[in-house]
């Protein structure tokens, strides 16, 4: 069932002891957004906690590990989730309350507030708070802003709107410290990382008149640059950097020696029919599939898909 | 005579035939706020011109371009400039109104609008045609959203704040394409850009358990890439980019073999007193210098400076 916010804010003031799930391999929308939630929900006098998600990486830690206990009982909330493929094991059926932004959202709950036209789903649980506790605290405007900035690449993507500008004018009246949250996730790498993309960039490899760009990354190059997943954050940005590129591709080898894919593209191609062929999806301008080969001849495999596409 | 908001609007209602002057080696939020007021004071029915400035890159060239004229007659306004040595030549003392966010704005005008507190100079601009003509058009709104962002980084930079945030909302109520202006400025990159990137990565030098990084960018490092002006705007951010580096230093070789210093650094160490060592100066923490030696020499003399710095 789909409810409004004010019903989802009456669901959460009327109920207690909330275990809020994260989607795998989380990103800073799920993680901040979460946990903005919980914080919040204490204030109100309510026990609530994050599911422990073993996918955080290091940078968002010092922010979400404290709202982290381990456990599995209580009412289940879920945030920035699209589908149950994305939930931790055990939890399919019991969610009782989803607040999502994904247009895919595929109602696995028992009520879901989704609002589609959000950029993050920082801003609906930044409205949730302020109906609830009447405005966000400082630890909660640090994790909403963490939520929107990491979502819209530091207010760089499309989906960053005037709204999205003024929830974050709104979370820094509120104390968020974002000169520090971007000076962590926006402006500065691990040497392993500055390393990484340093070899991504000087193998780029350009086809169609640099209209298609492939960046191939192989384990070989992670451990020469001595990066680990800490360091892998959003690789599919680096070979979509190239200017003049319709399509941008990045091959990543698995460790067990398969091609991890992921697609970035403009008006022309749709990348979520281009990975269908290999069972993968997403959406139009970014969709991803798995290749079971090694990088090169999955590149090899994916060129001519995308020249036809270009041709079309 | 510093003057208020409302006195400058005054005087650009009460005068006419304006030219505009832009810095050197101009940057986004002097090219922009100059052409949205340039835009603005046509619409007022005056005649307002940009000078032309020879240090416009590509990128600019489509919003600012159409802007600037040959010609040196009018009355002179300068926009984002601090001091007469960011002049063109033949301007000395004839500026009638400086409009400008820079604490060390020097007064060399007539009459100065000086806002300090503001990000960019792009906010005054706001302003101001906020008093002149009750809003901005799509056109004024595209300039100064390019001004905003590009002097803070994309609301990266420290400078950011919530009013900076309430602009950028203002700006796309107003029609600003807050995804193209991304696209081309933060979002994509030159081929020899990327490269030069690569190299710069890859070489990076660190001291100091990390604390100090020198980036250090050769005539040759230029040419392999295949780089230009055009692909070298903001180059003393890769070296800051390094986690953990409190002090970073890019070193770029000129035409003629000397060394051309940036520094950047955080609360520890004083920029400017580096940089004065050489005759240079600037900000506590980012200041710069030229140095009359090849860039290894140059990062051999300032290394032991930047020691002492530290360990004081």
């Amino acid at each position: 069932m789909e409810i409004r916010p004010d019903e989802a804010a009456e669901y959460l003031r009327s109920h207690d002891d909330y275990l809020i799930l994260t989607h795998t391999r989380p990103d800073g929308d799920t993680l901040g957004s979460a946990a903005a939630l919980c914080s919040a929900l204490r204030r109100l006098g309510k026990k609530a906690y994050l599911y422990r998600n073993r996918g955080v990486t290091k940078r968002f830690m010092p922010y979400v590990g404290p709202w982290m206990e381990d456990g599995s009982e209580g009412t289940v909330i879920s945030v920035d989730i699209a589908g149950e493929n994305l939930f931790p094991d055990g939890f399919k059926g019991e969610v009782e309350l989803a607040i999502d932004h994904h247009p895919s959202n595929s109602r696995f709950a028992a009520r879901t507030l989704l609002e589609p036209e959000r950029a993050a789903c920082g801003e609906i649980v930044l409205d949730l708070i302020k109906r609830l506790a009447g405005g966000v605290n400082k630890a909660e405007a640090d994790l909403l802003y963490i939520a929107l900035s990491t979502d819209t690449g530091c207010f760089r993507y499309a989906n960053t709107g005037a709204d999205t500008f003024r929830a974050a004018a709104e979370l820094m009246d509120a104390g968020a410290d974002a000169a520090a949250i971007s000076l962590i996730f926006f402006r500065t790498s691990s040497r392993a990382r500055l390393k990484l993309e340093g070899m991504v960039f000087s193998s780029l490899r350009t086809y169609e008149d640099g209209k298609v760009s492939f960046a191939i990354i192989t384990r070989s190059m992670m451990d020469e640059a001595g990066a680990t997943e800490n360091d892998a954050d959003d690789l599919p940005s680096l070979a979509s950097r190239l200017e003049g590129s319709e399509v941008s591709v990045t091959v990543r080898e698995t460790a067990d020696g398969k091609s991890k894919v992921s697609l970035r593209s403009g008006d022309r191609v749709n990348s979520s029919q281009i990975c269908a062929h290999f069972g993968g999806g997403g959406h139009a301008r970014a969709a991803g599939c798995t290749i079971d080969c090694p990088p090169d001849r999955s590149a090899g495999m994916l060129l001519p898909l995308i020249r036809e596409a270009l041709a079309e």
